[in-house]
């Protein structure tokens, strides 16, 4: 099944304690495109400026990513810098320059209405909810927030979350949307606002999914050289909805599955800066990872035996 | 099999965001010897002072732990106050007294010595050497740490984990020991020290297993209820070696096994303060607890599909 992403193209500059990297490509609709194009056809909505070239647009060419939905403006791309301590799992902004995505209206080529699995990258609620109105009968509607959007339009917000299955957000942000530092207490006051399922990033731990049925932890790999974390948000949700769409299953085992593919393709996005890694992945490298988690996982029921062995 | 414990006793006083509890017991030899108990047998060597009642050796009694090598001596007993914010994954320690604790000299009862699982509680290497001395052949050591001894007697320590086959120690205190912020390489080379496995404890986010062989994630329960995690590490510790010395199988699917075992009796542990669930489990809180943890992280192996579903 196709997917549909709306969200952020950007040109990145990022320092880390392993390396620095400017101006080179970016943005959650970038990451999340590249991610779950392994998976499934995808078809982006994004907006560029014209300094966004045809070097840019090979990264999505070679991925076979429809980009009939990304729309040129004048003036500059959104730009964002930023640069991670040896704590990788949290990301200091520098600099923030929305240039063209601050009057970006996403228009959805009417093919793309079709599209049955959808994903709101991180953008606007209210753009996010514009997005839906496009779209005739999704079959999943997942989404994406950040902390600027709980602060700033928590209504709006709510009222897209009333409209979405799946919400997938950070650890922190989750607390701070329900107003809650239990995660477990958290993910049910979300859950009763709409989504019918919420997976929460938690960066080198892994992620969490709650619904009314039930609860997975998955891990994230453990890496020896992790050299920039940015995308690692998106490339996961890419992982998950490519999953979802390429199976057309979603049943809570395969949900499980999606949530492990989702962890995989974060694991290789952080080994390289940019898309670097993530764009030159082969099938064997994803079927690999995939069975290096389940033995990073696996464990055996056998009867406990304190009552006979002591 | 049986086990030997050394490690404190101690009284704490201790404030979270849920309550407050005073001069209740606690130490790391307390933890860790009632949690042990419901799988194996359990020898205590730790030191009290007058003022330790018969109210509180009762908590051993009732869990039929050996306490012939509980010395007493003139003075008070240990006592550490500390507090926790919403961030219950790390203690904030007001005021520690080590009282008759700061002179104990740890004398195993001679019927000690032919124990085979030897857990050596966060004290001063010099006196984990000095147990370790007394003990005629061990079939597994462990031993935890934390910064204070890191920093202090890093040479002693060193000259302790040439000795354990077994480390067992939280995550910020594995990267300071290793002097290294990415954790895989930190368990790499605190490996190269002696032990033959190293598992890192990561509160909330679970614990990893590493040996030369091997790799194993293991969640943490997550709890809507917690109440105090003053204990939890002691408490994981505790299930891991009892579950071990019960089954006496150091296989890696056992080890695995064991460490679901450890992260149980932490998630009971911190439900309560002090000692108040640790000490009133039964058989079938364990053995439900376990088969929580395996839905909470299992997923079946399927076929990718991603080069015939698109």
């Amino acid at each position: 099944m196709s997917i549909l992403v709306v969200g952020s193209v950007a040109f990145d500059s990022v320092k880390t304690p392993f390396g620095e990297a400017k101006e080179v490509l970016g943005g959650s609709a970038t990451y999340f495109s590249v991610a779950s194009s392994y998976f499934s056809p995808v078809n982006l909505v994004a907006v560029v400026g014209e300094d966004f070239t045809g070097e840019h647009l090979s990264v999505f060419k070679e991925r076979e990513i429809d980009i009939s939905g990304l729309q040129y403006s004048p003036g500059k791309t959104f730009r964002w810098r930023g640069e991670y301590g040896f704590d990788l799992n949290e990301a200091h902004t520098l600099d923030t320059c929305l240039n063209v995505f601050e009057n970006f209206n996403p228009q959805l080529p009417a093919k793309y209405s079709q599209c049955k699995y959808v994903f709101l990258g991180n953008i606007d609620p209210d753009l996010q909810s514009l997005v839906l109105d496009q779209v005739e009968s999704p079959k999943l509607v997942a989404c994406d927030t950040m902390n600027f959007w709980i602060a700033s339009k928590l209504e709006s917000l709510k009222k897209t979350l009333a409209r979405v299955n799946l919400l997938i957000i950070n650890e922190a942000e989750a607390r701070e949307l329900a107003g809650e530092p239990n995660l477990v207490k958290a993910a049910k006051k979300i859950l009763s606002w709409g989504p019918d399922s919420i997976i929460i990033k938690r960066g080198e731990y892994g992620a969490l999914l709650f619904s009314d049925s039930t609860v997975f932890s998955a891990p994230a790999y453990p890496l020896e050289s992790v050299y920039d974390p940015t995308g690692a948000g998106d490339s996961f949700a890419g992982g998950v909805m490519g999953y979802l769409a390429s199976t057309d299953d979603l049943s809570e085992a395969n949900v499980r599955r999606a949530i492990i593919h989702g962890s995989l393709m974060a694991s290789y996005n952080v080994e390289a800066f940019s898309l670097e890694r993530l764009r030159n992945l082969s099938a064997a490298d994803i079927d690999s990872r995939f069975q290096e988690f389940k033995a990073l996982t696996h464990f055996e029921v056998s009867p406990t035996c304190f009552t006979t062995c002591k």
